[in-house]
């Protein structure tokens, strides 16, 4: 990987080629001034490249002298090796000191690109649950005059020695045909299950090849689908759209009052069904298929999510004592909820374990191997709720944590979801309390997205702007704390930088929602390890899933106490631990029986009738926690930046 | 059975308490004046009451001193108990000389009414595919927080020890909301089926004894649906129409090529659909149901339109060497063809045999209890096509013979289907040479339909008006023969007398279409009868299938020789065997694997490539065959009546 050194500071970063430099500096904590978001507008990010080679994406307002020197602005340069890179001390907007911090933990743990982790799980044999198989057949005559179906259950039990087989109906459609187009060549598509071998599919001539299924991890705001070949094993497109269900309510809870009215339920259900069809196009075009390619489906969310595709009303989910209608899910077809694959083709939907530890828990438990590992791990994933899971091997137990909203951007005055625009990385300087911003696409800033919020809380606790209880300190003398409509605040970009028109600030009623929520799903992590008399530091892995996740900061998030503090190795980032799964169980048969176990085995603890939970809450609405002692490399930092 | 006396021939008869006066004098052989078809208008059919009591539907243009004197019209007169009548000289047109004649052979055999026959196969269990049972679940707490499904699967298991059972997914649409409607008191249905037992519906509090099923008897002309009630074990509702296919061609072959039109199949699978939807809205209506009571449908049909209500291509059942996509039809759900029936309703279609002896002839060899008699019986349904078995417990054999649609009214001048007006029943003096006719409804003629057509051809022959070749002799004194359009032919119903404004006759062209069409059938019965060496007389029961059936005098068609000649105690008329066979399996799923069993024992023996076909078929083309030992009695007869 290439090697950023950045003078002054002489601060060593390694990147992966291609990094953004304004993004290098922002990781490696070396303050580039940056208000732009990273659109190259500002023009303040300066810098000079003294040595080795970078991808210039454009200049911006630089001048011919200034490019002759070697200027670059940083947001419009990719490092293509090793570079050395100088911030001139404009850049470092008027810090008359040079910082000399170095991060006391790495901002992230094992990275896991995507081709590593098609899936975790080891020790599967790749069988996926639909088979292909070339066969031919005698043609009929008068004196064998059987009807094509009974010729080719006769074939298959001679040929194949299959005497029992269930005939999917769909396949007796064009039938006729398709026996005959090839003369009697033909591929047949088998479903296993449980229940015995389903006939699914029959084309003429051989088709073996031609075998995908369609996974889809069915979030509350955004689904993601993919095309897995089963052939070959491994994923041929990727699409992704926002949950069209959306504009019916943005979280769980909305969506569920709503499918009350009347109506409502058939609206989401199809506006689910929406969003995964235009995927589902979107993926044959890009992959270069054929519909009738696709023999399979596996679908992961959570227990809302998967009600109301499955078109189940999910009033009961919210309602003591909160019991779905649903967690294990039979094979259902997926023409029947609407979704335009062909007639014969089953979705296997990932069993939830209760109303807020879904599907996608349970596929991401398996998809990470959690499930089959030796190691004591807790899987974190955090959205709108935090659901978090601690095992191994021998047991499992979950709990769901009501985050809010807040690192979604909800409930917060400039929080805005992870789209472009969005301010997903913050720096304040500890001198001039000035920020450094980078925005998600590098344009202008609209809002502040999960891990920018993260970010945000740690900076103004780190540079001394809030206390420990998330209260301002307005004797600082900075232009960005100000009074506003909801208190004291902080303005990360003024009006004429943003995208918006208006400054974009952080609240005091901001940082109160943020620190309930970190709190949520600290007290969540404590309650599951008092639950197994296990110690924080007796976890070995931490594994962080979800999109979100792989932009938090790990040492950013253990300094607002949303992450309890560990050793930097210990941690995963897996991205979709849902769509993980359903990789999974695409590809491996036994391995969607384990996720039924796992389902089954996996030991659920209601946190809201918890008497302990409240408690544990409380505790840690401070930053990071009430009890510093779990906390010791954080407190060492913030003595070192108050200092 | 009240008896009826005719005088002054002295003739009796009984009759069924009821019975039109007319129709029983028909039966007897009585000759009366009766051209109108019976609607009270020509007032020709006037018979004296002497004693017994009468139902008087009408009194016509009876003048007052006529009906002092005892006068009734016949047509409008129902026999209500024993009753003597005298047919004055009038009514019998000016015949000098009284009729003598006696049945030789009764004009019926056992028929069976409804009640009888609503199975005739013994020895089997009243235990459907479909049962109800009702169960109480404990309801849910925060410490026992199984799903509604998974608490239902435990109750199962520790309730009634089902471990196994598939969950139909439309069982989880209002699960929740049924389980708690009525405080957690259900009522589950299950379908039983040889890949295991379902669990297809939910219902809230008790409704075990609200369990019935559809069945259905496809055919090509008509529709005929009932009701079965699954707790009872009996009929609740029937109803019946013409199946709406119709419109697009009225025999199969038509519909075979309309299939292959573009949209063509849809259109027709459409219309059969739509038909049997509006039968099943009435029969609700009827019953006073709900649709949700029904938890099952058999339906049973010939093999094309068994292909066209699936949906399934039949093009090539009419292309050497004549193979049908399917004969065992798995399990379907009814709702996937568009049927109105709740979404986990499944649709048992009867077995087929090949293409032209379909699943209508196998629910009739099941439903009469042919495939469990030690008797060796003949089974025949004769519409378009006549459709033959032979055999008994141990082996069964069958044919098809393309009769072509002469006795359902097809490619005759006035040959019309078996509607309301249509002649039914004729008689024609030996003396005279003037017709007596009954119609359907008894209102005036429009034509004549299969039954009447046997008794037309039968009747011309004994009167010496046509030949054994059918050829008329134009020699004989009366306007009613004549020269038409179409060579020779019999005036019927004079213009004036009928409902379509002309004459109603018959001609060459017509017999010559009917006796290679009652010729098929014989070389048909004689090639099965052959291909076991049996001979005719060891022929032990003949059991005649088919709505048209009902209506067939045997002696006309043992005259005309499309029936072989037997003695009448051997005859059994059943009705629609194929509906009898749809009753038999809603009520035993012991009896649906019998029906499996049937289709696969049954050989089928391919006329059209059978080189002794054309010549049993050549013999047959007389009246009543060209081997007259075959029907002494038959020619007995003719001698007499010719005499």
């Amino acid at each position: 990987m290439p090697e950023v050194i950045f003078y002054p500071d002489n601060i060593k970063i390694e990147v992966v080629e291609g990094e953004n430099l304004l993004r290098a500096a922002m990781i490696a904590e070396v303050h580039i001034n940056a208000s732009c978001g990273g659109d190259g507008t500002c023009g303040k990010c300066r810098v000079i490249v003294e040595t080795g080679e970078v991808e210039v994406l454009g200049r911006g307002k630089l001048t011919e002298a200034e490019i002759e020197r070697g200027y670059h602005l940083a947001c419009l340069t990719n490092v293509q090796g090793d570079v050395e890179v100088r911030v001139p001390v404009e850049s470092q907007m008027g810090d008359s000191k040079i910082l000399e911090r170095e991060r006391q933990i790495p901002a992230w743990g094992h990275f896991l690109s995507a081709p590593d982790v098609e899936v975790m799980a080891t020790a599967w044999k790749h069988l996926s649950p639909t088979r292909k198989m070339f066969m031919k057949l005698p043609p009929p005559t008068i004196e064998d005059n059987l009807s094509d179906l009974e010729r080719l259950r006769r074939e298959l039990s001679r040929q194949i020695s299959l005497k029992e087989v269930v005939i999917d109906p769909a396949v007796l459609k064009n039938l006729a045909v398709n026996l005959r187009e090839k003369d009697w060549q033909i591929t047949l598509t088998f479903l296993d299950t449980d229940d015995g071998t389903y006939l699914i599919q029959v084309e003429p001539g051989n088709a073996t090849k031609k075998n995908y299924a369609l996974v889809v991890d069915v979030g509350t705001t955004t689904v993601i689908a993919q095309l897995v070949d089963l052939s070959e094993g491994k994923v041929t497109a990727k699409a992704s759209n926002y949950n069209a269900q959306i504009s019916y309510g943005e979280d769980v809870i909305t969506r569920i009052i709503f499918a009350g009215r009347e109506g409502g339920l058939l609206k989401l259900q199809s506006a689910a069904v929406t969003t995964i069809n235009n995927l589902l196009s979107e993926l044959v075009r890009k992959a270069q298929i054929e519909l009738q390619d696709i023999s399979y489906m596996v679908a992961a969310g959570n227990t809302t999510m998967t009600h109301l595709l499955l078109g189940l009303d999910p009033k009961y989910i919210r309602e003591d004592p909160y019991i779905p209608t649903i967690s294990s899910v039979p094979l259902l077809k997926a023409r029947d909820l609407g979704i335009s694959l062909l007639e014969s083709v089953y979705l296997y939907c990932f069993p939830g374990v209760a109303s807020y530890v879904g599907g996608d828990i349970t596929a991401g438990i398996l998809g990470s191997g959690v499930f089959q590992s030796d190691k004591l791990t807790l899987y974190i994933d955090i959205g709108t709720n935090g659901e978090l899971v601690l095992g191994n091997r021998d047991w499992l137990v979950s709990c769901s944590c009501s985050a809010g909203p807040a690192f979604e951007g909800g409930g917060i005055r400039n929080g805005v979801r992870a789209t472009r625009g969005a301010i997903e990385q913050v720096r304040i300087s500890r001198e001039t309390l000035e920020p450094m911003i980078l925005t998600i696409g590098q344009s202008k800033p609209g809002g502040i997205c999960g891990s920018g919020l993260i970010d945000v809380v740690a900076e103004l606790f780190l540079s001394g702007i809030i206390n420990q209880k998330g209260k301002f300190n307005t004797e600082l003398k900075t232009p960005r704390i100000r009074m506003g409509e909801n208190g004291a605040e902080y303005v990360l970009v003024w009006a004429e930088e943003a995208g918006i028109g208006r400054d974009i600030t952080i609240s005091e009623v901001d940082l109160d929602n943020l620190i309930r929520a970190k709190a949520a799903i600290y007290a969540g992590i404590t309650i599951l390890t008092e639950s197994v008399d296990v110690k924080i530091p007796d976890i070995e892995r931490i594994i962080i899933a979800g999109a979100f996740g792989n932009y938090i900061e790990i040492d950013k998030a253990m300094i607002i106490g949303l992450l309890p503090e560990a050793d930097s190795e210990r941690f995963i980032f897996i991205g979709n631990g849902s769509l993980m799964g359903t990789r999974a169980v695409a590809l491996s048969r036994a391995l969607q029986k384990e996720a039924e176990k796992i389902a089954r085995k996996m030991t659920y603890l209601e946190l809201s009738v918890n008497p302990a939970f409240m408690d544990r809450y409380i505790s840690a609405l401070f930053l990071p926690h009430t009890n510093m002692d779990a906390f010791p490399k954080v407190m060492g930092m913030i003595r070192e930046h108050r200092a």
